[in-house]
């Protein structure tokens, strides 16, 4: 199956952001941002309300209108649905909250096998219907790519487990040692909703998917390799047939880079512990790769976010196959101004650094 | 200067952690734990009282039966002070408190260049002579060598600035790279309080010291080299002197591991994110190498803890030069049968496993 002629993705072949996921040339270095959309826009938080951010996110109108405000401000040149990683294993009854100042919690975390029938199959057209007219709105209004994402089977499986975020996902890493064979199930549902979850996200209209591996940097590459690698990799295959590009992410995940790229991604996103040549060395000729200016550098003033902007520049050297990026999420106290100076600063000089340089 | 003749070091030159330190051949592996001291012991936690941890460091017997607990439970190779790496800053006057479940907090963090003159020189004899009080009870009663210690200058300039434990360190990245003239000046100063500290430690009788740069992983390896990497540089120089293993250690830093043993380290340790072998290749042939099982991993079961261990004893190879720990400090809720085992299997299998290899 592919996607219908129909579909977004035609009509935005040419953008730079899909060009570059492609590894094609293109005019200007496309740039967006991860949280790009949220805390640190004014207008969001005019309009956010007080409420769980799940129920903002269940709202469809609200929903889309947030992910519009970082297009309209900054002029970036991807949209990322506004929505949470939680979403879906929330939807099938598995009641996550996001609490504000902590991020995803978990009454009754996941403790054994018993836990794994409270982990059925996602029915995306039921289950999160509002996604899907989040995303159909988005389709209509955007003239950017709408990037649809879900958790890694890895990270939710951490939040599902640890019950909060977690600095040492210990429960985690003990349940995958303990008991491979109730790891593996779990990964398998967790694989089985992530794939429903974005096939759905990109039918609907999403030219493009992110899977959000943001706490795998825990790991070490041989237990990354034994207990995640297979279950990524099957979610990034079955979504190859609906050819969009799929990124792929995490956290200090430096010593995963070839294995995250191995796994099917076309783009590998990277936080900016390994420079972005060497970023693209560790994934291959044939992934491209996205980031990675450090997102505390923005609260720092212009003249240091812009020396460290043209680093990354100079690093990935005007080479195809490069999307700007920060190298985590926008952080809140992000001031919105930096991050305008610093779209027009990657559109204006993306590329001239390259042909320029010695 | 040198160390005096009837100094620790001397009886202990052949035990098996400073032979390791100096890539010497051993009998038996070494083994000791960061973090070997304190809340995962009953008998700490029956003698440790209720008030702030700075007060208990500064009961220098009280200190030192607590350095004792783990050496004759565990059989370890080698004692760490019970200290904390805030203890200097805090003793020259800049108000440092040690919360439970928080960490290092400031009452007033740094802010700018008026703040430097808060720190000034710290007199160790003066100002911290608890701390060598304990340590000169240790060498005394210890047959196994001490490992005295200091913060490295950006770990503590990050408490300093940040005020709290910080997961993204964005006050100290935007005074680094605004305000480098002052950032300079605030490392000058907390090398010379490193400094000071760990030479008069090892006077009064450690017989190692250890630099913890436990968040110099947060930063990119360009970013250590231009404000970092000097300042420990120093540290690590001025110490040398003194002929006792200097051992470097950060958790999240593959990146930055050739750097931290170029800045003169004898021993650099990692934690479980890269494999023993590699770290070994990173930090070059004449560095002993510590580490590194995953904490996490020893809340699960021993046949767990074992072939992980394993894994650690087999990448190391049997090669001089190797300490074994665990990646980053023993977690509060370990099993300290857990850790009792792990020192038999350490000392027994060592390094029969290198030499009955393939």
């Amino acid at each position: 199956m592919s996607i219908p002629n129909d579909h977004p993705s035609h009509a935005l072949f040419d953008s730079s952001y899909l060009r570059a996921c492609r590894l094609q040339e293109v005019e200007q270095v496309p740039v967006w941002f991860q949280r790009q959309a949220g805390r640190s826009l004014p207008e969001y938080r005019n309009i956010r309300g007080t409420g769980s951010i799940l129920d903002t996110i269940a709202n469809p109108s609200l929903a889309a209108e947030i992910t519009l405000q970082p297009v309209r401000r900054y002029g970036v040149d991807a949209a990322i649905l506004f929505s949470d990683i939680v979403v879906p294993v929330n939807a099938i009854g598995f009641n996550v909250d996001v609490v504000p100042g902590i991020g995803p919690t978990v009454d009754q975390p996941f403790r054994d096998k018993t836990d794994l029938k409270r982990l059925r199959v996602l029915e995306p057209e039921v289950d999160t219907s509002y996604v899907l007219a989040t995303v159909e709105i988005l389709a209509e209004e955007l003239e950017v790519p709408l990037i649809g994402f879900a958790g890694a089977p890895f990270t939710i499986a951490s939040y599902l487990i640890e019950g909060q975020p977690s600095r040492n996902h210990a429960r985690t890493k003990s349940l995958m040692h303990s008991e491979p064979r109730v790891w593996h199930d779990l990964m398998e549902r967790l694989s089985d909703i992530a794939i429903a979850s974005m096939r759905s996200q990109i039918l609907a209209g999403a030219s493009a998917v992110q899977l959000f591996d943001s706490w795998a940097g825990a790991l070490s590459a041989g237990d990354y390799r034994n207990y995640v690698f297979p279950h990524s990799q099957r979610v990034f295959s079955e979504l190859e047939d609906l050819e969009v590009p799929r990124a792929h992410f995490g956290v200090g995940t430096g010593e995963l880079l070839s294995l995250m790229s191995e796994a099917g991604a076309d783009v590998v996103g990277a936080d900016w512990r390994v420079p972005i040549d060497e970023v693209r060395h560790r994934v291959g000729s044939d992934t491209a790769v996205q980031g990675n200016l450090d997102p505390s550098i923005c609260l720092a003033e212009w003249p240091v976010v812009e020396r460290q902007a043209r680093e990354v520049l100079k690093a990935a050297d005007g080479q195809p196959g490069h999307i700007f990026n920060l190298g985590h999420g926008v952080l809140p106290e992000t001031d919105p101004a930096i991050l305008e100076n610093l779209v027009e600063l990657i559109h204006t000089e993306g590329l001239q650094l390259a042909s320029s340089g010695p």
